[in-house]
């Protein structure tokens, strides 16, 4: 409710009574106004959700918002979310980002803002699909150049040619996790390092990783691990550049 | 040297050659390309440094690139530094932030772009105002509003008013490190979360603050602990846009 | 034992003597003293506990003490307890709970004070229903608001005005585990946090969310992760105000 | 500002407005209503506060409500108010729970509801005797056995019969923690346990009695390592019973 | 070969021309010495070893010391060694302790000394039985009692009399892992604490009950989470009271 | 009070009674009956206690009991010991167990059972004196081999047969900790392995030799990190080998 | 590129260009000139990859190198190689050590320097494996002693007689992770240790093992948790020596 | 005593009978064979080790052997050591390795292979300076370049073209710790990663630089945190390639 420049008391009441709050089922309450709040599509986590309670959820807020996305995704997920679907909801499953789209309407307008998705190794691409999907949901161009590497240096360069110019860069990385901060050790744009659970032995689910992004010299903002789509959302926040320009 | 658009042949080759790194004392190698190349100033991390061979890098530096920064800086740093200083180079002391700033020309440029800073309590202060300090050396206005709490959430609502607009906010808590992931969705632009190493008992040393930050159901970005610097810095990399723009 | 008020010589000296024990198989030894002894019912764990194991214990416990509740029981649990289940024995399945009750005679008594259990999301609803189970056991009045979240704070508001009246606060909350924080900043009676083990990444099993309610700035108790049982206990001896009222 | 029964329009609109925040020097934000809004005095805690700064906020709060607490307070701390205290505020040192308080008038109230709380060792007086202090401020009357030990049962036994009755325990234990699930198992009130931070080696610094605590197949509830003040604020919620009484 | 009093120069040379050493297929080095050296029967851990070699090696044991032992067998190592036994040897399955015993000749001698084992829950008692197996094969008297609990102290004295004289106790616990300390303050002979990994949630796989044993006040020792065996030999060796008696 | 084979109803009832109990200034409650109960000495852990507190229930203790034992006494605790000692106690600091003791009559009675204890390396030693003086109140003999190593397996070699034949074995281990597992390797007695917070880097705070104890092929039992007292103690009880022989 | 005494400008010039960089349906990059520059074959992580993408990356590496190799390989892993393997290609699996081989061409040259293998256990065999298939592609001799044991040090001497003369030592060890140092305590040549995620309980999955072989008082390097091909290439590269002889 | 080809039956009894151990005032025990064992120096750490005690062993080390370093010498040490010096003995204090060298006689003979040393940082230096120490020792020429960082990846070339050719590549990296793993990819020969204690925040003491060298996509071998001893003298045992040659 906060947008730059234009609070005012009448959007906070309206906060406080919770006008736009929908209840389903008494089981999960909808909150169809963020997107006007935050500028963000409706993501929905479908990772611990009953398959029946998630398209329950889905088909709400697509209604009221006219296109939501689901990540983490399951088989079951899909099938319950089929069963249900009206006639006038399409549905789109993009497989390399776990991912589900549900939209009653038109396209995301016209793209604003480059974001720029590198990645270590093949293993790290369902969570780069993550942010690239939630990132073009939020109107950016998406540039990908993934299984970098960084034993091979030279790699790199060949890879960084081929996304400059870029306002923003997402680099998910496994094991080591040192890409990102070289990464941002060679361009002059906002880096975000996104640890990767790939891995194995000695804190090998992603924590290796996100400690080496936390400590790197380099100046870096880190996500959680397998953080796809809080990785694609906030570049897309940067990218965008704000409604006061 | 991956400055967008301008990649060229001849800056990588001069890389390779080393051409920028001055060597002191067969223990330091001062980089004073740097600026040049992600736009941002020297900072010196003094902490873990011999006060000798800190004064040393020091004023390498500012000889190099007319302006640099140390944070986290001792006592016993300061007393080698003003022991050294030659007449021509000024120096500043920000105890607030616990940094001093060597120059020997001019002042930062004019202000591109706005960064807020909020912190939960007071104890959080001396990290935001590192972060404050090199935010402003990178040419960025900057904004504050400093224990502002979660207890009492109406005090946020106050603060927030107080700070906006603003192209990006830092958001610096210590303890249960909740400020930021309330900040962000309250507003429409990038948040960068700093948890701080205040509170006691189990994972009182910034770790439960960082792990609330991380788990954060908000869009939101993380540093490492008490890492004022590198959020400074990359608030300023978005603030100011990009020289796309 | 220790009842208020009432200790006496006799009831130390019985307890030594163990008089109230029934040894089961040489397996298990059942406490049918409990409930006299602490106002509590008698709550099996089924979770890693033998089918028939558990289907005898239970069966012995709803002879002596005439109810008993299992919890985290499984599908073969279910099957085994059906399998043994005599015609004066009531069994009900509360699935949401994933819980069990036997019973051999009337319902628990009258209502005696009021608790009110929030959770932040969805995937927190098992949690709190074994809570919501176990204090309306205990004779209490159960009042729930779901998935009231913590990223927009007026779905909150709402929330409580939806519960209270209330003696006592249980709100379970997954990832950072912000809201029972934020629950305890609004109301003036005790509040108790249950982590619960919803997110992935760091700290992803609920130890975010427990730090995060142990660092608290608020006045709150924590219970262990997923505890839904011993919040609801613990609201309850809190909602009923003690025998010496 | 949700006090049971009477939440208004107005209080919100109050919240939101901020009308009773104060702020001293830029640095710290007085919130002069908390006692009003959760019936608690304001404390502040001492630990990683400036001297001066901390005499600041003390002063003020103490203008605003007649009467504050401070907990882990340092011989620095308590130079630098003694050297700033006007002559129409009392000062009073409580060694034992490393407290002050101001007052400007008279005393708290008559006691409402009883404390008792038990220690396991010495070494986890202090901790205690905060609990104690702030559950007396909130106008409870406390009861102690400390020293009870674990090693030997009969002395708990005797050390029971000390305390009783009463409506709420407080039970503070380092090492390995076992003290509160005993007394839970053995009374019918509300039992919260405290880590305390003795102990050595293997999680000696209370993880292991927290991690016991959280573990505890009595019914309990538990604070943070250390957290007397949350111990003494929680118990002295349930002892009050609440206004609805 | 260090038997008290009676090392021998031949002995230590033996050791080092490592005679009794048999290798299997390149693959496994039996060790057919042990019992003579450590007075303690051929033990094998079943899990982690390929059915068809782990059958391979317990036929080996048992030719080369007539009786050997296995612990967590899954029904796969059953199968693969039923199906290569030899007529003379006979193999007997334990099913609770999750062990099998090949032999082929006779019973364990005359009982020496008595080992008394307790557990605190019903999920303790495999750990417990793969104790008894190991001390009962080492020659011991063993006498158990189960699901004792910690909630009701008076349980446990009733338990203590059905178990004592004995020479040393062991004490499996899960969750807060209580029990064992609680014994050892109450006996004066050597109490061993076996943390087992039953409960959930917080350092919910032992760890806690590690931990808190590790930390007890009370004179015990303490084996691996779910260590039966070592429990059960260590025990062994001090009911049997060694060579020199 | 279980002493084996002689448990009576009026030990039970004395118990309860907590006849033997005295409380020292509302501060402490001396178990005066503990020695008779579990025949272990009184210890007091000086650490964490105040040096008056510490010395008023040293000398409680000592005029209870005749003889107590404090461990970890700093120069603080001897200093206010000394300024409260009556004529007719006798005083003996043990500098390298950093222990003292009180007595007011007569030396410990004649050895019972040997107790064997190496350490790894040096800094081991004082770990090691302190389980070697509890042995020898406790009544035993103890043989000492320090400095042992396992870098060179020979010097083993030689430093046991300097303490054999042995009823029970102590060794002393940081680092890595692997020396006890190689003794319990070599002998047919139980061997009790204590970690030592020697070590640096990576778990080098005893963390390490915990683990590599605990993960031990050997039969080993192990006790906290710097347990000397427990080691010593448990030792002690082994050696004696109980009441019933 | 930076093989010793030869690093030309072109060589460095080269690697910007990425000219030997292939990429593989926009998914994986195919660093093919990896065996020049490191000496080393090229090695795919099976785990983790999709099996159709790994079987493309495997055929793309051996057309362009000749020979490759593949660990961790699952059977579908197999399948899809199988399926889509093109007659001139030879493909060989080694179960033992998870791998597969993919040649067109010759064997590996001559054998060049010596590696010795030893494991602890059984279980450690198949870690043992990968690293022996690694450091004979890469042209050494290996010799293994599996099973080598700790608990008996007689076997290790006998162990170690099949083994020298090497170059280099490779010991793997799950549990305690003791054997690694004990070997190094022995020889004059370097010793790897591998930490094995055998063992249970605490520390269990090959932590305990690394935290013992980093603590090592001997000589020794380390590699990750069941890290067989790291190990073996390490090995590999110590054992031939290098160009410069 | 393994040394490569020449085990003799009479080597292996000496051991046994331990001929070259000396025993120091019962408290240290000297193995003076370990240079002809290990081709290793004595090295004492001196950390840990009271004053006294750390220069009695240090006389009798290079009494016995001619030669011997300390390592983590503190002042305290130094002037221990100085007051009890023979006037035969020489000592040399090497500020920048926190180290001390005693020798009676001639210097380490003729330089045999070559280590290279680097670090990310200044603040790595004197943990690469004990291992430059170590390895001078043991007979290996040294180079080496610090500071060289990893934002900056063009400083690395420059810094490696200084260091070649080398037998192999001691790399010391604080906080992040990546520059190992880049060094792995770039040259042909071994590469051991030393995690130093700089960085703060998560995993601030070296913890982070472990994980991610553990975790390197690279070839790499690891030590123990500031362990620059280790890896001295592990790269010394490569360089010198072994008596077999």
């Amino acid at each position: 409710m906060y947008r730059n420049g234009e609070v005012s008391e009448d959007e906070a009441a309206e906060a406080l009574e919770g006008l736009r709050i929908e209840v389903i089922d008494g089981m999960a309450r909808i909150d169809t106004g963020r997107n006007v709040r935050c500028g963000m599509p409706e993501v929905v986590l479908a990772e611990g959700k009953e398959p029946a309670a998630f398209a329950a959820i889905m088909l709400a807020q697509v209604k009221a918002a006219s296109r939501c996305v689901a990540t983490r995704v399951s088989p079951e997920h899909l099938v319950a979310l089929q069963a249900r679907l009206p006639p006038d909801v399409r549905m789109e499953h993009r497989k390399a980002a776990r991912a589900v789209i549900l939209s009653t309407g038109g396209e995301p307008g016209p793209r604003v803002g480059t974001v720029a998705i590198l990645t270590a190794g093949t293993s790290d691409i369902p969570v780069a699909e993550e942010a690239r999907l939630i990132a073009e949901e939020m109107g950016c161009e998406v540039r990908t150049a993934y299984d970098v590497g960084v034993a091979g240096i030279h790699r790199l360069f060949s890879a960084l040619k081929d996304v400059i110019p870029a306002d923003v860069f997402i680099v998910a990385a496994g094991r080591e996790g040192t890409l990102p901060a070289i990464v941002a050790g060679l361009v002059d744009r906002p880096v975000i390092g996104v640890p990767v659970s790939t891995g194995y032995g000695y804190m090998g689910g992603g924590e290796a990783a996100l400690a080496s992004m936390l400590q790197a010299c380099s100046v870096l903002a880190v996500v959680n691990i397998d953080a796809g789509f809080t990785a694609g959302a906030f570049a897309a926040q940067i990218a965008r550049g704000g409604g006061r320009r």
